[in-house]
Parts: C-alpha cells; sequence; structure tokens
C-alpha cells in the first residue's frame, strides 16, 4: 500500500488531479436531471453525486458544481421549482455523457443527443422517456457550499414512475434488472451486479442475509 | 411504466416507504468512516452516503444521519476535527454492514465485528487495515439540514493510501480491480463493472470511448 500526500496531489496537472481524486469516494450514483426554463426551452444534464437525504420526508439531493461551469440546471430549478431525476442505462450512456457537453443556454441537450423529453400533466419539467426509473421533485432549499462555490439542491419526492416489475414484496426495488448505472470519476460508467443483502444489523448476533432479488 | 404518488408513498409501512425511497437516488457510494473519541475509543460505522464535492480544493462530505440516530461518528469529527474514509470489498462485506448495529458509544465496532483498526503517525482516527482504499480527512465544515434534522460533513482530503498499480496514467483509479462496493436501499451491496469510459464530451461530435481499465 502506498501512501500520496495532499501536498503531492495538489502538485498535479489538474487534470490528472481531477481523475483522481473524483474517484476517491467511489461509485457515484449518476442520473439525467431535467428542468425547463421560463420560455419553455428544456434543459438536460448528467450529475453524478445524486444524494439520499431522508424516506420521510423523502428528500433527494445533487452536488452542483460552480455556476461557472454548470449554470443552466440550477437556473432553471430557481425559475421553476421543478426537476426531474432520471436513471441511466448502458443502452444511452453515450447519451446521458453527451450531455456534459457545453451547450449554451437556451440550447435543448434533447434536441442535441436524441434522447427523448416526455412531458407529463401538471408538471412542468421534462422526464427522459428512455429512462426506466423517473422521478419528479420540487425545490426545497439550495444550499450554497462556500469552500468551493458549489451547491447542494434538495428536494423534495412528488412522483415515481417506474415498472412495478421491479418491486420487491417489501419495498426494495431491482434498479439492477431495470439497468441502473453508475459513474467512476468524470468519465467512467459501471453496472453494477449483487453481493449481499442482510437483515437489519443487530448487537450480538452475525447479520443474516437475505435473498437480494 | 406505472405511476406512485408521494400521497401513496406516505401512506405505506414505514419500512416499506424507507426501502423504496433509499433506493430511488440509485446505487450509492458507502464507506467505512473511522473516528476517535477524546477518551482514545475509536469508533468506526457505514455510511452511504460519500459525496465527492471537489478536486481542488479536495472536499469529500457525507451524510449524517440526525442524532438520535446516528450520534457517535459525527459527534466524534466534532471533537477531533478527524476521519476516515475506507472503501468497502465483498470479503468484509458482512463485518462493514455489522458497524450498523446501534453498539453504545465507547464500545469498538472494530471489537465487535473484527474489523482490524490501522493507527497511523500525525493521524488520531482509525483506518480499516482491510480496506484497500483508505482516506484521511479533517474537518471542513458540518452543515445541518433543517428539513430532517440531518447533517452535511464536509472534510479536506490530508493522505491517500492505495496501492500504485491502481492507478492508471491519466491519475483515474481502477477501484473495481481492487473491488469497492455499492449499497442500495438500506441492506443490499453490489459489485461493479465497467460499461464505458468516454472522452470529454464536446459540442458537434459523438463522445469517443476511451479504454475502461
Amino acid at each position: 500500500m502506498n501512501y500520496i500526500s495532499i501536498n503531492e496531489i495538489k502538485a498535479w496537472d489538474r487534470f490528472y488531479r481531477a481523475n483522481f481524486v473524483n474517484c476517491l469516494s467511489g461509485f457515484k450514483p449518476a442520473s439525467l436531471i431535467g428542468t425547463i426554463n421560463k420560455e419553455h426551452k428544456p434543459n438536460l444534464a448528467i450529475f453524478s453525486n445524486i444524494i439520499h437525504l431522508g424516506a420521510e420526508p423523502a428528500l433527494i439531493g445533487f452536488i452542483n458544481r460552480p455556476l461557472a461551469a454548470s449554470p443552466h440546471t440550477i437556473a432553471n430549478i430557481e425559475a421553476t421549482n421543478q426537476f426531474t431525476i432520471n436513471h441511466i442505462h448502458p443502452s444511452f450512456v453515450s447519451k446521458a455523457h453527451q450531455t456534459s457537453a457545453k451547450y449554451q443556454a437556451g440550447i435543448s441537450e434533447f434536441d442535441e443527443t436524441g434522447l427523448t423529453a416526455k412531458y407529463r400533466e401538471n408538471f412542468s419539467a421534462p422526464f427522459v422517456a428512455e429512462s426506466n426509473i423517473q422521478l419528479a421533485l420540487e425545490l426545497v432549499e439550495i444550499i450554497s457550499i462556500k469552500h468551493n462555490e458549489t451547491f447542494m439542491v434538495i428536494g423534495s419526492l412528488k412522483d415515481v414512475y417506474l415498472d412495478k416489475e421491479l418491486l420487491l414484496n417489501d419495498g426494495f426495488i431491482d434498479i439492477q434488472k431495470s439497468g441502473s448505472i453508475v459513474s467512476l470519476g468524470i468519465d467512467a460508467y459501471y453496472s453494477c451486479l449483487p453481493v449481499e443483502r442482510f437483515e437489519h444489523a443487530k448487537i450480538n448476533t452475525e447479520p443474516a442475509k437475505k435473498q437480494i432479488v
């Protein structure tokens, strides 16, 4: 096992450092976030830090990079209070990655990548029709993280769209079956395979295994 | 595709809802966080919302549940300003899960699970010797999330321990080779397999593929 200090990391080339540090936190929950601006122009962008915040109330957050790097999604959410989260599958991972190109405001990444915007009644932000798990969220709060000018955007879950065949009888969702991917670093995508599922851990006993799917 | 409203979700049994909502945000970066209290008693706990916040400065965060549910890690970090993040591998995923049992303050989850506390010079918090990727972090800020009494704990990266053979020549870390797992819901663990790696996305071109490992 080798030791690498923060001073060594700071001295590295910027892109080498970005690849390295982005991998340290582990595989990341990547999804496509759909929004719309006040002129009804849709926006779609891949985000790789989707955060489960709690089940009751059902809150999901994500990290938005500094405004200079990633301005459109957060501006649209501030304008409309709405966004969608759409899981990504291997069949369109290339298109999902392409949404990270620096398109100008008002350009629809749906048009540019060929992904299909799906609109539903009572919600203005677009979903990704190709996605097997689609969520509608309403803005709760945007928290500024002063140390690097990023933001945590917190949404309240409103609607879920998925195939109920993915639901196990305890509420667990078999998102592996539906093909949800994870990301690693700034440009790599992975599928997941079951290792183990356990019963709730209790003091003085070994964790009992559960059937995973 | 089926539609599930938040009102339907709110009416569900608490454990069914917890399983369901915990799966919606996708596979999660789970790691073991090691801390120590002022009386030099170590603590180890699994956390499943590790967050990459930025590469320069290198900041990594995690979500801590409300104090009543998860008091020890955050108290130790407030007392010592230090914590470690240790990737989890299938060989000890059962022990990692077991750290989520409600042990009392001052009880060492290292002792209870059989995981090995590794201490290093100039850092008081313990690492997990079995882990292939071990990080030392210093506290930067604890942000209260008022909507559900959770916290985002932000740490500044200080030291990295890993096998340099995992490093590709662009700084990318092959954490799949070292076996890092992800979690899903509240009790399931998965391994990852490469799908694709891409060049930086540019306007008006398809994303070019990169060799992933």
